[in-house]
This record gives structure tokens, C-alpha cells and sequence, in this order.
């Protein structure tokens, strides 16, 4: 949901997912040709498939964090590229149930899946692409990865049932919110750079600093997120605003500015979230809310909180380029949002 | 699929799956508390509709099939027991995906977990149960195991996706038909028999027999239910007939009747198959045809075939007892069918 907004908000060559890209490119060209060669299948229909999401300009952040992770730590050989080709997996399995979910319309600015083929075969392709992940998983021969990662999916899983019960219901709290969202994004991301570690044989110590860098970018970048879903600015970026909004999901912009809300606004966010009846002009009027309310505002404070965090876990990381480049996307991922 | 009709044509007792079941008794009592113990989460909607279709009555042959595989190597501790929670676990998670790629209104004659909660929860709390069960594998340590599953999960889906090919498509063809079957049905009898027989040791040959029973045994019992979904005996044993037929699958009888029909009778499966415009006499008319044509007796001999190949595939079976009720299942499975 994040890297493709990053993707474009990104000039080429200048942003430090770039950076970190030029670190690993080897493996990563390496990760890609694992992806392709293991999406194939005697049933046309699942390649055709996959290719439509997988190569859709997305940036590939998790399996970054993988390979990055792996090479700090010295990782040679194909272990690590095949962790990262499953970690692609999983999260484009989670994306294809995603948008079945959502009904949504549009992925990475492209129609998305569900919308060209049905829903069937994106459910169906979401389960082979999962599928395909353990297989991967399984040839690295660890144990330790598998369980990682496992355990990651099912956390996922967790969190997007969890995200069910917040849509249309102003009842969410900020501790509901963060649950879903350390879930359902932050699981993801904590386990990639963690696996990575792992597999690259990283002393435990490090490898608990590399799932908790994970772990706070994810929330970071999803709090980001979800505040540039109500921000004018953002159809600068080429980000479609307003999509949270008029699926009535209850994110924290929504929260915060319910809290502090005028009698007038708490009728206004009733109507448009927990009725679900919604006029042209509400979005205008949401984002106003959000603004004068501070919410934004709080919201990009709390990423801010997260991102430092995420700074500090990998502090003792003993491979400079790769350490710094990690800063530099957890400060670059706030950017996003000025 | 397949256990719920079995379930009810056996009177309590006196079936073969009840035989077997009684020779791992003890172990199928702690498979059922490993199964609820792992389908708990805070998140209450996922045991509440995981419960549903879990405890729905369904006979456990997958996991049946496990259990008795290691019991016949003398396996002992909880690892067999936790593969075969996991084997439950991709079944159940399979037809919660089935249930909302083909819209069903009944499983086990309950009312589908799609219909109670939706498509959406049923997508993710299949996710779930996919990925608990990867954790319950990892935990039994065993990367033999983890392959043969994951390998067998993916094929399922490949199966599933090839299925969408052959609804409303009178050019499948017995090989179409027949992969499909192997690939969604089949693969997972196999791989819950074979992974019984690696965890608990069993010599490479003898972890190939246990795997071409499953095989077998998968496609004759998926033969046989193919073919009662056209007999007007079968309503006698608490199965609905006609959902293929309504659903416009093309299985076997349909491939042969179609291949052997009249001018006539090819413009009748056209215009139902084909256009999908039924008529309410057209159940009664299509059961004419394959019984007419011999299609119905075909697929019975095809299945009588099947079930012969599982019988020979365990004949060098250590354990008298397991042997026997293995044999007699299959038998079994044919069984139902007149």
C-alpha cells in the first residue's frame, strides 16, 4: 500500500530506498528472477496474474529490508534472496485478498486484479502465491526463518479481520487502530528485515534490532500514509486522496479529530463514516476537520515518535552503508508527509 | 467435500473410517484439542467462524489419514498429532476460500460460514488458518514435512484456478478433468498420508506408498462424489444432487455423457451447461442422460480403479490392523456409490 505513493514520490536517484537499492542491486536483480521463475505455473492464468500486481512498479521495500539485513550481516549465497522472493510473496498474496476485501477499484494507479479477472482468481492466486512462499521458505533448509515468518502471517491475517470491525465505527480507539496496524503492516516489515538477520546468521541481539526497526518504520510509514489520505497536497504526489474516507475506515486523522471534534463536526463524521451515506462536498469538508483539529498534525508527531525509534534499533548495526541508508528511509519516510 | 457425505452415509459404528478412527483414538482426541487451541485469538470473529465450519460435523479424514500413516511407523509424542491439526487446518481454510469462490449457500448442511459473516471474514480467516497451520509444522521441527505440505498447498491452488477454466466449458476434456481433480482434491489425501508416514520415520518406499493411497484414494472419492451429484438415489443420504449440474461444472459424467450423446441431448448440454440458462426440469433431464449414456457407470468403474491402486499401494504396510481399515475405506468409497 506504501511503496508505490513512495515510488512516485520519489524523484529516481535521489531517495535513500535508492540508496539502499544500490546497495543489494545484485541480489535484488537476483530476488527478481527468483520471483518470475517461481510465479510460473502450467495454469496461464496464475503467472498472467501475479505479473499484473508484481510487476506494477511497486518498490519491493520488504524484500529490501531482507536483503539489506542479510548483507549487514555478511549473508552469501541464495538463502537470503529466496527469503526475500517470499516476502514479496506474502505481501502481494495480502494485497490480492486486500482489494477482494475492499472492492477496490485500483492498485499502484493500475485496475486492479480483482477488477480485470474477478475475484475468484484473485482469491485463488493469493492462496498459490502464499503457497509458493513456505515452498521458498522451506528450501532455505531454516527452521528459524520459517517459524519468523509463519508467525508473521497469521498476525496479518489477524490484523485484517481486526480492520473489519473499525470500518464505519467511530467507537475505534487509538489502541484498536494501533493493534491494526502494528498487525496488519508493521508484522510484515518487522519480520523481513528480521528473517534477513536470521538467515544471515546475525547474533540474536541484532536480529530482535532488526525486527524492531521493522516494526517501528511499518507503523511510521502507515501512520504517514494515512494522514496523506486527507491531505490536499498529496494529488500533487499522485496519491488519490480521500480513499480511506469513502470506504468510512476509521484511521487515526479520523480519531484524533473525532476526540476534539464541535458538536457540529461529530454530526458530520456520524453521517459520513457510521451512516456511510456521503456527499460530493464531505471529503472537502473531512479534510478541513482533520486540519483544524490538529489531527494531522499529531498524527505526523506519532510517525515522527515511531521513525526515531526505528533509528535507534539498528544504532549498533555493524555495516555503515547499509545502517545509514535504513536512517536515511526512516527520516525520508516522514518527508513524505511535509 | 467429500467427508460430510461420508459421515452421513455411515451409520455410526459400523464404517471403516470409524474403524480406523478407533485405532488412533487417543491421538485424534488430542488432534481436536490441538485444533481449538490453535484456531483461538483475541480477535473473537476468527474462533467464533473458524468453530462453524470446524466443528460442522465433518469426518477429519485428512487428519485421520495422518494420524494412521504414523501410527503404522509407531510414531509417538505430539508432532504427528500437530500435522494433522495443520492438514485440518489447509482443508478447512480451502473451503472457506471454495465456499466464496463459488458463492455456496450450504456447507455440511449448515448455513455457509460466507453466508453468516460474509465473503470478507471468510477470505482472512482462511488466511489465518493457512498460516497456523505453517506455525504448527514449524513447531514440529520437521522440513520434510514443511515441504510435502507447502508443495501440496500450492498445487491445491493451482487446481482451484484450473477448475474456474472448466466451469460452463463442455470442451474439458477427461485430462482437464482429471488434473483438476488430482490437483485439488488428490494432492492434499497424498500429502496428509505421506507426511504421517515421513514424521514418524517411515522408510523413503513405504513414505511412497502412503502417498500414492492418498492419491488414489483422493481421486476415487472425488469420482464417486462427482458422479452421486447425479443420482436420484442419493437424496435417500442427505445430499443435495445437482449442485455441479447447477453450478455448471463440467466433471466426468458430463464429459462422457456429452461425448456419447444425441443431436438432441448435445443441444440440451449446451443450452444448460454452456449458456447456463436452466430450466427447472433440466436436473431430471441431465440425470436421464448420464444414466442413459453409461457415463454414471463409467465413472463408477473409473473410481473402482482408483480405489484398487490405493489398495495395492498399501500392501507392504508394517501394521495389520492399519492395513486393513485402509483397505476397507476404499472399498468403502465405492461403496457409496451404489
Amino acid at each position: 500500500m506504501i511503496t508505490a505513493e513512495l515510488a512516485k514520490a520519489a524523484k529516481p536517484g535521489d531517495s535513500p530506498i535508492d540508496t539502499l537499492y544500490g546497495l543489494v542491486a545484485e541480489d535484488m536483480r537476483a530476488t527478481d528472477r527468483v520471483i518470475h521463475e517461481r510465479m510460473a505455473s502450467a495454469v496461464a492464468l496464475i503467472p498472467d496474474l501475479s505479473a499484473h500486481l508484481i510487476d506494477s512498479g511497486g518498490k519491493r521495500l520488504r524484500p529490501l529490508l531482507t536483503l539489506a539485513a542479510a548483507t549487514a550481516f555478511g549473508a552469501s549465497g541464495i538463502d537470503h534472496v529466496k527469503l526475500a522472493a517470499a516476502v514479496e510473496f506474502i505481501h502481494t498474496a495480502t494485497l490480492l485478498h486486500d482489494d477482494v476485501v475492499d472492492a477496490s477499484a485500483l492498485r499502484r494507479g493500475k485496475i486492479a486484479a480483482n477488477v480485470v479477472w474477478g475475484n475468484k482468481p484473485s482469491i485463488l492466486v493469493g492462496d498459490f502465491l502464499f503457497s509458493r512462499a513456505f515452498e521458498l521458505m522451506v528450501e532455505t533448509g531454516n527452521l528459524g526463518v520459517l517459524g519468523i515468518l509463519a508467525r508473521a502471517s497469521s498476525v496479518i491475517a489477524e490484523g485484517e479481520v481486526m480492520q473489519l470491525k473499525s470500518a464505519n465505527n467511530l467507537g475505534t480507539t487509538e489502541q484498536d487502530y494501533l493493534a491494526v496496524v502494528t498487525a496488519k503492516t508493521a508484522a510484515l516489515f518487522a519480520a523481513s528485515a528480521e528473517a534477513g538477520a536470521a538467515v544471515a546468521g546475525a547474533p540474536p541481539a541484532l536480529v530482535k534490532s532488526l525486527h524492531d526497526y521493522g516494526h517501528n518504520l511499518g507503523i511510521a510509514f502507515q501512520l504517514i500514509d494515512d494522514a496523506l489520505d486527507y491531505s490536499g497536497r498529496e494529488k500533487l504526489m499522485g496519491k488519490s486522496v480521500g480513499d480511506d474516507f469513502r470506504e468510512a475506515k476509521v484511521t487515526l486523522p479520523v480519531i484524533l479529530a473525532y476526540q476534539r471534534a464541535t458538536d457540529e463536526a461529530r454530526r458530520f463524521w456520524r453521517r459520513a463514516i457510521e451512516s456511510g451515506r456521503q456527499e460530493e462536498s464531505d471529503l472537502e469538508a473531512a479534510i478541513v476537520y482533520v486540519e483544524q483539529t490538529g489531527a494531522i498534525r499529531e498524527t505526523h508527531a506519532r510517525a515522527e515518535a515511531y521513525a526515531e525509534r526505528a533509528i535507534r534499533a539498528v544504532a549498533k548495526l555493524p555495516s555503515p552503508d547499509i545502517r545509514n541508508a535504513l536512517i536515511d528511509i526512516a527520516e525520508f519516510c516522514l518527508r513524505r508527509g511535509h
